[in-house]
């Protein structure tokens, strides 16, 4: 596999039982199939699990009102659990950004627990470490993750384990056969330089979603990350517009600051006839051809079973070796 | 009718025909049919029509490469046209906009010529009065409006000619019958107020597609405009999404600097169960929460076949009296 975890399922052999809290800050839990065997699968692998009094709560397309889910996110970051995992994503959290208490959230990061999710939740995650610099994580969310009919993925759940036991020092992956601006040009270079070997030390990782990161750009909720490796993916969103969302980025001068741009999975988008051979490589080597920073691709986070977890606002060493990539962050605990 | 465009004819019987240069800065044109109907009707109300060399130019989804689009803006602005109309919107004036002259297309707007569009061409609006404060309009594409299967629309058509003709002097509609938020809350008021009587005076209108709008905030090609009244529209774009895009503007601390919002059409998007009675009356109820702006709906503009032409950039005066609301802004010759 081109993705590794190190360490997986030491964290089930320890003697106390992590303490998993799940909760609902965005879209309604509508797949009660899916919650419900993400649960029983969190307890398989001897988790406890507790799960909030509003983690099925609905308000039109929402997980109860607004003061409803910032109560749940509240209770989440008082309920002393080792990781904060969301039910999903989906929308909601855009709303809830002034009314959040980031130092209680960075408070309780700060006792041990670890906020896990991906997609509406590039939203909390940009905020609070904007607003406080905690580290919070790109992972799994229950139901698609945890709870996917298919079972739950082995590398997403030995990251996971990794998390839960402070085990994880990194993730690696490897770089497509064709480096980004290969595809367009026919070489074998990656903006003109080899893939070749190289290493970014001491960057802060940071972003998620892509559309939720360019939701935030000229708001309080975006961090100011200087000398960063970002990191982005999508799902249902056609090449152009993720480009009009770089090309948002770019043109408000957050991707010159920026060491490396690492691409996650773009998924589940349409091209059509009128692309006429515009495609997401095309968007990556357009991007390549407007910054100094490294660009990649491949890394396996997303709206994909098979998703690493992520430290987003830590520093991290970034180390690539021919087609071998490692984000590298060494113990966390 | 809601909408009233006065004089509308006047301009066709002038001795000297007026002149319309047609150009293509974003998508490539694949509807060739709706291409000729445009042109045959524009000549058939007896303008000159002059075709810019790449108007029909094609790479990937794009009417011709970033240094082809660029050079048709630019002849657009030196042909001497009484109105520069674009083909159609689609995608791709983003890449180009570190790359405009906007001295130069200021300079022809002051010596007389138009700029004319929709859509994507928000961005080429929006740069263009954050560089040089110059005066745009917000109105019709050659292909969708005057090339129409259905052949052009009597008010679209009624607005333009009044633009060319300098006959203009604004638009009116009547507002649903229902404001905003009592769609929500069941009383017949407006944010706390009922409709009734009010005037805005020379307030600047701005706006134009919400997508393109909030593409472009934090970056140096949105102009920051205070005590103005800001007009949106979209196609496409579920509710929640449009609330995603209004909160940027929240947050960002731009909808608190505006007088009034004003909701042009929002066109061609599909609700899901998930939403649950969620919709964009729900939008627009949140977004009066939210400001102490006058929220306003039912403007006659957007990806629809009857849209008004509006002045972006310009000082004009809302007026409403009961349902009746207008936007006024005088001769402009």
């Amino acid at each position: 596999m081109p993705v590794k975890c190190d360490n997986r399922g030491n964290g089930i052999l320890e003697s106390v039982k992590k303490h998993i809290y799940i909760y609902s800050p965005s879209s309604a839990v509508r797949d009660k199939a899916s919650f419900k065997r993400g649960i029983k699968r969190l307890e398989a692998l001897d988790y406890e699990v507790e799960v909030d009094e509003a983690a099925l709560a609905a308000h039109q397309r929402f997980a109860g009102d607004d003061e409803t889910r910032l109560a749940a996110i509240h209770r989440a970051a008082a309920s002393g659990a080792d990781v904060a995992l969301t039910t999903r994503g989906g929308y909601g959290l855009t709303r809830l950004l002034p009314g959040i208490n980031y130092k209680a959230i960075a408070k309780a990061i700060s006792k041990g627990t670890q906020f896990v999710g991906l997609s509406d939740f590039t939203a909390f995650q940009m905020a609070l470490l904007a607003k406080t610099g905690a580290l919070t994580w790109a992972g799994p969310a229950l139901g698609e993750d945890f709870g996917a009919e298919a079972g739950a993925d082995d590398i997403m759940q030995a990251c996971f384990d990794d998390l839960v036991t402070g085990q994880g020092e990194g993730s690696g992956w490897q770089l497509p056969r064709h480096a980004p601006d290969s595809i367009a040009n026919g070489a074998e270079t990656n903006g003109g330089r080899k893939h070749g070997e190289y290493t970014i030390k001491d960057a802060m990782l940071w972003g998620g979603n892509l559309a939720m990161l360019t939701s935030l750009v000229g708001t309080p909720y975006l961090p100011a990350v200087k000398g960063g490796i970002l990191f982005i993916e999508d799902v249902g969103e056609h090449p152009y517009r993720v480009e009009r969302m770089l090309a948002q980025l770019l043109q408000a001068g957050i991707l010159a600051q920026q060491k490396a741009i690492i691409f996650g999975q773009f998924s589940n988008y349409q091209l059509v006839p009128h692309d006429k051979g515009y495609k997401l490589a095309s968007v990556v080597a357009w991007l390549q051809s407007q910054v100094k920073a490294r660009v990649l691709t491949g890394l396996p986070f997303g709206h994909v079973a098979t998703k690493v977890l992520l430290p987003v606002g830590q520093h991290v060493t970034l180390a690539v070796e021919g087609r071998d990539a490692f984000l590298l962050w060494g113990h966390q605990h």
